[in-house]
C-alpha cells in the first residue's frame, strides 16, 4: 500500500476565540475563522485524518515529496525523514510534522479498524482530566480577578472537574504580568474549591528568577501541585536552579524545539519533577511514544499538553500519564460542545471528572464530513487575507 | 476480547546443542531435547504464540491469574502488571514476561492481518546480520584454536556475512579464560576475513580491569567495532571507567534485570557507547521499545541481542538500530535450518549479508503446528528428570 495523495480542505465556522499577538487564546464575539483538515489517502483508499493541519502550500512543498510513494505503516521512516528535513528547512517545525504523523496514525487504525490506542498496547481506557482555564483578560464576567476565578472554578467543579489549571494574566494585557496578582487569583481558587481539589498554575512565560520563586514558593503553600513554564524555558539552568528548591513539582517543557532529545536534558538534568510533552509540540504520536517511554526510565510522572484524540489516544498507554488537560475553558465561551465539523463531543466529563477514549477506529474523531465540504473555502481566500480569518 | 486460556505444549526435537553449567550453548552429539509452545487465545478465538516458553506450571500459577479475562491488546496494562508482581515474585524474570509480551504482540498482529513491525510503524524491511560464532571448546575440528576460527570466519563470509562475533573461550572450559588466546583469535579472524569485514569480540564475562582493558585495547588495535561484557555487568562502575578509556565502543549491558530502567542508568553514565537490550532479556516487545526510544533520545546506537522473530520485528522499527544476530554459528552444526518446529527458515541470509522481515502477520513465525503435536509430550516428564532432556 502506497500513499497517494495529500490533501488540505480549508473551511469556515464561527467561533467566539481569537489569538493576540503572543499566541494567546482569548474570548471575544463570534466570528468567522477557518481550520485545515488534512487528508492522506493511498493507492488502496485507506484514509486518515487530522485537524489543524499545514496548508495546501506546505503540504505540496515539503510534505508530499517526503510521503508520496511511501507505504503508509512506515511511520517511523516518514517520521525520521521529515526531521532530517528540519536541518535546512525552518518551515517545517514539530508542531506540522505532528499533524502529518497523526494522520498516519489516523490512517492506520482506520484501516485496521482498531483504535490507536489499542495499536500501541493499551494501558487504560479512562482519564482523569482537568479544567484548563483560559488566561486572564480584562473582559467584566470574563476572567478580571481572582474573584472571576473562583466563581468560574466552582462551576468547573460543579461540572465534575476534581482538578483545575490556572492561566494567569499575560503580556499584551494591560498591567500583566503581576506575581502578587497571581497569587490573590490561586488564593481565590484554592478558598473557593476547598483543598480536595487538585490545582495546578501555568503563569506569565517571562519571569525572571526571584519573580518564579516568590510566586512558586506561594502557591507550593496553596497545596498546588505544579508550576509550569514560569520563565522562558530555553534556559534549562534556571528550571533546574527552581526546581531544586522546590518540593512542589515543576512541570515542562511545553514549547522547546527538539522533541524528546532537549526534554532528554531536562529529565537529566533534573530540570523538571514532572516531564511534559504535547504530541503537537513533541512531533506526533511516533515521537511523544519515545518521551513516555524515556519518563518510565527515570520514573517521572509525564503530563501529555493539550486536548484531542491524539493525546487522548497516548494517555490511555501510559501508566506514568495523569491527567487529560480539558479546555481552554472561559466564562463567556459555551463549554462541552463538540466542534462544528465533529457529529459528537470527543471528550465528554463524567460525574467523577474523568474523560473515556471512544473505540472508534483510528483516532476516533466523529468527523461531520459534509459540515466540512459545505464550508470549504478557495484556500487562496486565506493567502490574500480575507478579513475574516486570522 | 478478553483472554480466555493459556497453554504450554511440551514438544520434543533433535538438537546438536547442549548447554554448560554455566549455561553456554556447545555443540555435541545430536539428541533429543524439548521446547515449549506457549499459546495465548481470546474467546474470539484468536491465538498468539511464542516459542521457549514458560512451563505449564508457571502459567497456571502466575500468568493466569495476571491475565485471564484481559482484553489482548492492554499489553502496557498486562506488561506492568506482570513487572510489579516481580517485586514479591522471584520466579518471574524479565525473560519470562517478554514470553508472554511477545505471544500477546503476535495475536495482536495475527488478529489485525499485520505484521508485528507494521503496527508499531515501520523503519526498514532489511538488517545487516553478523554471524555470531559459538562460545571456544577443545573439540578438534570445532572452535579449539585461534586457526578454527579464522577457518570457519572464510567460511561464514563464503556465506554472504559482512560482519562475524567471536565468542572466545570462557569457564568452564579448562584452560580458559585466557586474555592472550582471546586476542590470537580475533587476530587470526582479522588476517583471515581481511579489513573489510566488521569485527566484534563478546569473550569471558568474568575478566577483571586489567584482563579487560588489555583486550579491548588489542582488539581496538584490530579494528574492532565493539566489546562487550568483559566483565560483571552488575559493576556498572566498571563500564563508566573502560568506557571512558576507549575510542572501540563497550557495548552493554546483555543481562542486566531491571529493563529499560537499569539501562537508563548506563545511558546517562556514559558506561556504553553502544546500548544493549535483547526483547528476551528486557522483558518483551513493549519494553525493549522503550529502551530503543532511550537510545534515540541520547544518539545512541542500540544493539538488540539475539536472532529470531521478536527481535527481527524490533530491528525493522529503529532508526538507530545496527545488526542481526545470526548464531549461534559452529563448524559442525549444520547451519541455515528452521528449527523443527517451523516450515520455514524464518531468517535466511542474502549474498549481500541482509535478512529480510517475512510479510506474515504477527511475528510471522512460519509454525510446523502438526509437528508440535506429533512431538508433544507429558510435561510431567520433564519434571521427572527424563535423561534426554536438559
Amino acid at each position: 500500500m502506497k500513499i497517494s495523495d495529500i490533501k488540505v480542505d480549508t473551511f469556515r465556522y464561527r467561533t467566539k476565540w481569537f489569538r493576540d499577538y503572543e499566541g494567546h487564546s482569548c474570548a471575544g464575539a463570534e466570528r468567522w475563522t477557518t481550520n485545515n483538515m488534512l487528508t492522506i489517502r493511498t493507492d488502496e483508499g485507506a484514509e486518515g485524518y487530522f485537524f489543524a493541519g499545514p496548508s495546501q502550500g506546505v503540504v505540496d512543498s515539503l510534505i508530499k515529496p517526503a510521503l508520496l510513494g511511501q507505504d503508509p505503516f512506515f511511520r517511523e521512516k516518514i517520521w525520521q525523514r521529515m526531521r532530517r528535513m528540519q536541518k535546512l528547512t525552518n518551515s517545517l517545525p514539530d508542531m506540522l510534522i505532528a499533524h502529518v504523523d497523526c494522520a498516519l496514525w489516523d490512517l492506520a487504525g482506520r484501516y485496521l479498524q482498531i483504535p490507536v490506542y489499542k495499536m500501541i498496547g493499551a494501558a487504560r481506557t479512562r482519564i482523569p482530566a482537568y479544567a484548563s482555564i483560559n488566561a486572564g483578560d480584562d473582559i467584566p464576567g470574563g476572567l478580571s480577578s481572582p474573584e472571576d476565578y473562583a466563581r468560574f472554578s466552582e462551576e468547573l467543579v460543579r461540572d465534575g472537574f476534581k482538578a483545575i489549571k490556572l492561566h494567569t494574566w499575560m503580556s499584551p494585557l494591560p498591567g500583566a504580568p503581576d506575581v502578587k496578582r497571581d497569587v490573590a487569583a490561586c488564593a481565590a481558587v484554592r478558598e473557593a474549591v476547598g483543598p480536595d481539589i487538585t490545582l495546578m498554575l501555568d503563569p506569565h512565560h517571562h519571569y525572571d528568577r526571584i519573580e518564579a520563586l516568590y510566586l512558586s514558593r506561594e502557591i507550593e503553600k496553596l497545596g498546588f501541585l505544579w508550576i509550569e513554564e514560569p520563565m522562558n524555558e530555553y534556559s534549562m539552568s534556571s528550571y533546574v536552579w527552581l526546581n531544586g528548591k522546590l518540593d512542589m513539582a515543576v512541570l515542562g517543557p511545553e514549547n522547546l524545539e527538539g522533541s524528546y532529545q532537549s526534554r532528554a536534558e531536562w529529565v537529566t538534568s533534573g530540570a523538571c519533577d514532572m516531564l511534559r510533552g504535547g504530541t503537537g509540540e513533541v512531533g506526533g504520536i511516533t515521537p511523544i511514544l519515545k518521551l513516555i517511554h524515556l519518563a518510565q526510565a527515570f520514573n517521572l510522572r509525564m503530563e501529555v499538553h493539550g486536548g484531542g484524540p491524539h493525546n487522548m489516544h497516548v494517555l490511555c498507554t501510559m501508566d506514568n500519564g495523569w491527567f487529560y488537560e480539558w479546555g481552554l475553558l472561559h466564562p463567556m465561551v459555551e463549554r462541552y460542545r463538540p466542534f462544528p465539523w465533529q457529529k459528537t463531543l470527543y471528550d465528554p466529563i463524567d460525574a467523577e471528572g474523568f474523560v473515556q477514549v471512544p473505540e472508534r477506529p483510528g483516532l476516533g474523531d466523529d468527523i461531520d464530513f459534509d459540515y466540512v465540504r459545505e464550508h470549504t473555502i478557495d484556500e487562496g481566500a486565506v493567502g490574500r487575507g480575507a478579513p475574516d480569518v486570522y
